[in-house]
């Protein structure tokens, strides 16, 4: 197995901290990558999610396929100049939000056809086309192979059928992808609620050789116990000494408990999309700065955090600004709430390392059971 | 006659650049000053504002008043704590928007009596209030004279009885400001394009002792000519050694003609404006990021403004910002912009004081008629 070299300091139980080194920089794991969709962390700028103490940011084949167009991007010098982020990027393979997002989806065992949902034009997404948007036009530094996102439910058929068709095609992505020493391929297993199929979809991907691991087909409506119960067993199926990643999750709880049952990396659209919706984070969960409470709160949102959206304005002048509909109130929530994740990440690393991370586990759902003091 | 103290260090024809010299800092004149009309430059952040070389910003009355309130603004310690702009900041009286934005306005000697246009909530503004408002519970830097912008047009008869209204106001206005040291008061000359009341106008505010004018009753309309027509003769009725400021002006060529008769302060919503409908000012006038002209353009906006947003990106990704809706597409728009007033206001001092105005005024003519190359 190759892949970009993975050093993991310290564990304690399943919980493992470390660090990824790629090309364009190291990602302390367990990582939070907030999600870039259409070339932009929304609402922000790339100095300001960097300020936040991200590592790596995601992006959205989609979305970057229909607009501006993969070749556009590479014209442009790939996705890293063309959104001015320096980083690390990963990028979904489109396999998702083709069927979540566009219009007449046809899947076939060739791959998926679709109009898209902005203009109803027609596309072609296979993993071959997948791979050369992503790690040849966008010039991503880790790569997912093409999928199918496993419906949930899905009865143990339906799952192995699903789980195959993503397992031939992973197979076409990794030919695809070939070897390539400044970037890396995840594999993505699938298998939904089921331990016999997580086993063999990650024997066979682990067998493929590719340079990480995501663990497909949660956060799709399963609930948090079933999702705790899949993460109990699949990433023991996992080796030790490959990144793995969760795709899509989630809330605080959701990722301090992934951590604790060995998952390395992360991504959400939950802090920038709950920071447009007038919401902040804080370890006992999201809180609406439009609620009235917070009209006469001289406080900020969050003193502790090192981020001039939570330590510079008053809750008062932000709810000020999302009562007037003003652009820096979703400004500096979506900022105040990535900084809030990496912060969160922070702590799971240093506990980790320090070997109390059963404590910050234990005190983050003691918070989220009680709620705002 | 008291007042900040206002140095001159050149003119040349009318132009004079110097530095007014204020409690919270200089402001070097011309001045332009972005407009914060509900706390907040519209879709940046102050640090962002202060980037760009802005030494003052300027706060409305009426929306403050209504949203959060004054008392409120007051309670987190004024306008400047509570927007975190540490500058100095102008208020204007709310006398203009009373009549252009709220419901049902009714003028009586006494002031207006009017309904909220956000929630018809009923409130009254007088010359001693709008003076409360500004001086004591904003902490406004420099107040302005309560006053009536006249209509466009108006016959003699009615401009005189609506300037005479606004020198009543504007005694009114003093007597409640009374003596500070810290703060500033700015007479308001009105008298639409009637010589006679301008001078009128002027002599009367004099006479009372503010610390500053500003000529009134210009952009609403009355279009580029006769706004430079009233230019002509105004600023020589006003003394040389207090500020004049152009209320509501405007685009880069209205500035640098009203500077060309003397005129050292402006504000205007426009390029924050213009940021939030895909547009990007230069010399050359604005241009429309939507069009499709600047698709493929790897150019950044303006290489020569040392300002993130005009260097950093490439038009080609701010046309698919503004495109997709992206919230950073307005932000960098309207950050380039007020870079971009500021970076001719520095071009405008530079120019006064090196004896080349008349160039700078002739090249930027030429641009404006020639239009983006």
């Amino acid at each position: 197995m190759t892949g970009f070299p993975f050093e993991i300091s310290a564990t304690e139980g399943k919980a493992r901290t470390g660090v990824l080194r790629t090309s364009r920089g190291d990602i302390r794991t367990p990582a939070f990558m907030p999600v870039g969709t259409a070339a932009t962390v929304k609402a922000l700028t790339m100095d300001q999610v960097k300020e936040t103490g991200s590592d790596i940011i995601l992006g959205n084949t989609y979305h970057l396929m229909l607009r501006p167009g993969a070749e556009r991007v590479k014209s442009f010098g790939g996705l890293h100049k063309f959104s001015t982020w320096q980083g690390p990027i990963l990028t979904d393979s489109g396999g998702f939000q083709v069927f979540s997002l566009s219009q007449l989806a046809k899947k076939s065992e060739q791959g998926v056809v679709f109009q898209s949902h902005i203009d109803g034009s027609k596309h072609n997404l296979t993993p071959e086309r997948s791979i050369e948007i992503q790690a040849d036009l966008l010039g991503a530094d880790i790569s997912m192979q093409f999928d199918e996102c496993t419906k949930h439910p899905a009865t143990h058929e339906e799952a192995e059928t699903s789980m195959e068709l993503s397992l031939r095609w992973g197979a076409r992505s990794k030919a695809a992808f070939g070897e390539r020493k400044k970037q890396n391929l995840f594999g993505i297993v699938q298998g939904s609620v089921y331990p016999d199929l997580r086993k063999r979809s990650a024997e066979i991907l682990i067998d493929q050789g590719f340079d990480g691991f995501a663990i497909g087909g949660l956060a799709v409506g399963e609930g948090f116990d079933q999702m705790c119960e899949v993460l109990d067993y699949t990433p023991d199926f996992l080796p030790d000494d490959r990144p793995r990643y969760l795709m899509g999750v989630g809330r605080p709880l959701d990722i301090i408990e992934s951590v604790a049952r060995g998952v390395d990396m992360f991504d959400c659209v939950m802090p920038t999309r709950a920071g447009r919706h007038g919401q902040a984070w804080c370890d006992y969960g999201s809180f609406n700065l439009k609620n009235a409470r917070f009209r006469d709160d001289h406080e900020p949102l969050l003193a502790e955090l090192n981020c001039p959206a939570s330590q510079d304005y008053s809750r008062g002048y932000i709810h000020h600004l999302v009562k007037c509909g003003e652009t820096l109130g979703s400004i500096l929530l979506s900022w105040h709430n990535i900084a809030y994740y990496q912060y969160l990440m922070q702590r799971i690393r240093s506990a980790i390392a320090a070997g109390n991370f059963e404590e910050l586990r234990k005190e983050i759902a003691d918070k989220t059971a009680n709620g705002l003091p």
